[in-house]
Parts: structure tokens; sequence; C-alpha cells
């Protein structure tokens, strides 16, 4: 069954609420380049994690901090697992909207939600989520650090 | 847990079999290039869909056939879904090796199987799967080409 | 000796005109994406020419019409010649500004000019061009489209 | 006027000459991977910079070397100036070839050069040069590194 998503009301500083379930999201926009497209004439696939981090950096910018804040301050955040869902396909010029969110939170690992959607029509294009832990620049795997400790928990999610 | 890949013998046209399923993959090998890399020292996660494509590329020609002649005789193979898990990290100008396989077939859908290893170490860098479905070129979904079928039914896989 | 490129005035539509020289150019800013990196923690340079193309568009675009119209009128504007001088480098995070502006058009060839800038600095990151000619679905060169045309001589360049 | 680029010998080690100059390349091969294409069905000019990387990359270790070695001794090559010229297209899944060759020396600056051909047809499809500087990794400017300076004097190339 296809995944549905409205979205109920819009909030400040790019936030929306999702209809169906309450979540609050992050909501950024972008333009499909040719530099992203392939020979079919659509979205490469891949390309879709790249929006996926737009969303995600947005909404860190978004609760007041950064990713490269995160660096600076030693932690890293490589993704572990990732999933896209590919409900439908963007074109070249096709302006876009990625909608990001934390989705769970545990010792050693968190992960966010995304949607890829075409405002204009509602049209759902893709969604998916990936999974991170946090590193030190030695790659040695650390508990979450407590700026994304602190994002995940104003969205109610606590890693216990 | 994490996914052990071990490799028990070497057949030909680059197929190998795997030790503890009995599975047969493909296998080709490629080196990371700086444009692959990111600024954490490492190969951005979206790249290994890129080497997720060689793989299977590689896999279709190691069988007689070429997924550019699939596209010729009118049909393309959009991902719908797809994960990679990462289990490990890979550094620029490494050789790696990917390992692809059909995974399963249905009417209207087929996925591939992929494993990204560091053969000197026997190091498991990454694995994953793409799920595709088969359209035309007005984006009508098809049953999976007889191409594509007897690939899988080489594999001892069929659509029923 | 280095390129100066200084701002005199912003116009509507966002629309720049250089101080020394008095062109005028579109301007358009983005992020820079953590995939656009690379293990120098700085911006692959190939990812430039993506810049480029968001400049470009964006000219086109600002000049009431857009490349997926020209496409679609069955042109196509394929790159023939570019090139990328680097003067500084761009950090991951950075917001950047790209500078586009038409430079020159003959019967079948037409070029754009770039400048790349930390605006926030007025640092010069990258500047070049590319020539591009026009050719229909058939790879055949034709002159230059009217759309084309039209936007050049807005800037008081005329094929003649 | 068209380049033209004929092979008068193959030597050892991945060498050949080349037939009107009687330079020496290193020549490299490679298949065009569909995230390679745009939605024009050919290579995104972008990624002949990518293709160029192969064969500086295969340059270097024909010589013995490596870049990561390089950059592991504390220096990086970062690029400074670069031109494509583009005289047809690639499709997708083409076997091309990319030939590299040290082109010029000075104190702090040097230059490689590229062609790329699909070698089945003797069909040249780019070429271009890259200039780069020497760097220590506060991104001070450094004469050109013994290791880069030794490979180019195997060319018959110095800094004087």
């Amino acid at each position: 069954m296809k995944r549905r998503f409205e979205i109920e009301k819009e909030l400040d500083a790019g936030f929306v609420v999702e209809a169906r379930t309450g979540h609050r999201w992050f909501r950024d926009q972008f333009r499909v380049l040719y530099a992203d497209t392939d020979k079919a004439g659509v979205v490469y696939h891949a390309n879709y994690l790249k929006y996926f981090e737009i969303g995600r950096a947005g909404l860190i910018r978004a609760n007041g901090r950064s990713y490269k804040e995160i660096e600076e301050l030693g932690r890293f955040h490589p993704i572990v697992d990732l999933r896209v869902q590919l409900e439908s396909y963007a074109d070249y010029d096709d302006v876009l909207a990625v909608y990001a969110r934390p989705l769970s939170i545990a010792p050693v690992k968190f992960s966010y939600e995304y949607v890829i959607r075409d405002d204009d029509e509602s049209k759902l294009i893709a969604h998916g989520h990936t999974v991170h832990c946090c590193i030190d620049d030695h790659h040695k795997v650390l508990p979450v650090d407590p700026v994304t400790e602190q994002i995940f928990a104003d969205f109610g999610l606590s890693r216990r």
C-alpha cells in the first residue's frame, strides 16, 4: 500500500504538521538539475540521497545548530543503513519539496525519515530513512552527541 | 548481527560461489575515485548505488545480454525500492569488489542483491538490494521482460 | 593576474551590475552539500560545473523562458567547450553565489560566463565559461534558436 | 580545426605513442555508467572530469607511485584551471579510453593533458587539460613535490 502524505498546517521556521499522523516535519525546496537526471529522462535514483541530505541539514539548522558545527565539535554521523522507496519519478526542472524529521534514537544509533514531494500536485515522489551512528575522528563509535540528542528531544524522542 | 560473506570457489565469466549459502554471484572490481569521496575522507554513501549499478550491469552482461539492449527493446527497469547497509567504510584509491546476483522475481517486480567488499582483506564494506519494475517508454508498468526473466531463470528464480 | 569581481548595484529579478565592467549578471545562491565535497574537505572541482548550471538555468528563467521549454521546442544546447578557473576553495555548508551572463553569440555557437563567489566575504571562488551549440534531437547542428537569440539580444549581443 | 589523435604503437604498462606528435600517453579504459548520463541520453559534461581523474591517477600509478601516496606525504594537488573540449558525445555503456600525459611544469604549477576516445571507432570524444598547484594541508602553496617532479622528468619535462 502506498504511503500517503498530506500537510495539515504550516508552522514557523519551515516546519509543517502532517495531517494523518500529527508528525512535525521540516520542509525545504529545491529544483532538479540536469546533472541529476539520467538517460531515462528522470532523476537518477542515487540523487534522492542528496535530496535527503538537503532535508537533514535543513532540519538541524532549523533547530538552531548545524551538522558542520557537530563535526567541528569532533563528532561525525556516518550512515549505517538507508532505504529509499520511489513512488513516482521527478523530471528535470521540477521544483520539489523535501520533508525531514527525526525518526528514532537509541544509545548508539539514530535515524531520520524523509519525504520528497511535488508540492504543486501533492504528488509523492519518494520517501525513506537513514540510520546513523556517532563516531569521533578515529572512527570510534560513541554515544549520540548532545546536540543531536537535544534535537531529537525537541521532537519527543529520547534514547533512554 | 553482521552479514558474513565468504567466497568458496571461482567459476568462469566472473562468477563465484558463496561459501555459506551456495549462492552464485557475479563479481567485478573497480577503484574508488577522489570524486567518490567526501570531506569525511571516505566514500559518500550515495555512491554505493553507482557501485551496485556496476555489479548489476556486469551481471546482465555476464549472462550474454546487456541492460542497454533491454532498453533498445523498449523496456526500462526503474528502481522502486532500494536499501544499502554499510558495515565499514571505503577509502580513496581502494580497489573494491562488487558482487551482484538476482534475488527474487514476481509478475511485475524483481530484485538484485549486492555486496561490496575489499577482497584483499575479505572485509565487507556494504551490502543491499534494489527492487525494479519493468515499464515501457510511456511509464506503463508491464510484466517483467523475457530477457530479464531468462537471467533470473538461469539462477533458478521464476516469477510463476 | 587574478580576476576581480565587485557588484555595483542590484537590479530587479536577481540581476546585478558589475562595478568595473558595467556588465549585467544574473545572481542565484545555493549551499554546498556534503555530497559536493571530496576528501580534501573542499568542493570537488567538477561540481563547479553544476553550480554553473544553476546560474545558466536561472539566467534563462529570469528572462522569462526556461531551458526545459527550449528542449520541448526540439532544441538542445550541448556544451562543446568549457573552462573553470579556481581562485580559492569552498567549504561544506558555505552559502555561495553564482553569477551568470551571456558572453558571446555566433551563427552556430554561443557562450555564457560565470562567477562563483562567497558574497559574505566578497571572496572570488571560481569563474569560467561554457560554449554551446544548438542541435535537434538527431544531433544535427542548427542555427541558434530564437529563444536563446532573444536572451542574448537583451544583453546587447547579436549573432550577426 | 578539430584535434586529431592517432596511436602509433603500444608500449608496456599501459603506455602508447601518439602518431603525429610522438608523445607518450598513459591509457586506461572504463565503461560509461547510467549514473553518468543525463536526460539528453549522453554523458553529462562534468563527468569528463571524472574520466580525466581516472587517467591522471593511472598515469601516476603507471610511474610506480600513487596520488594517495603523495597526499600521505603531506602534499595535495588542487586544480586551479581546467578545460574540456567536446568533439562528440558518449553513450551509456560505451567502453571509452582515457589517455593522459604530463603537459608542463613550472616552479609552482604543473598540468596534465587528456584525451577521451572511443577506441573501437578511433572516434575522439573529448580532450582537455587540468592545471594544478601543490599545497600542504594548511593550503600553503609550495614548490612542486619531488614525486611529481620525477614523473614529469620521465616525460622530459622539468620545472627549471
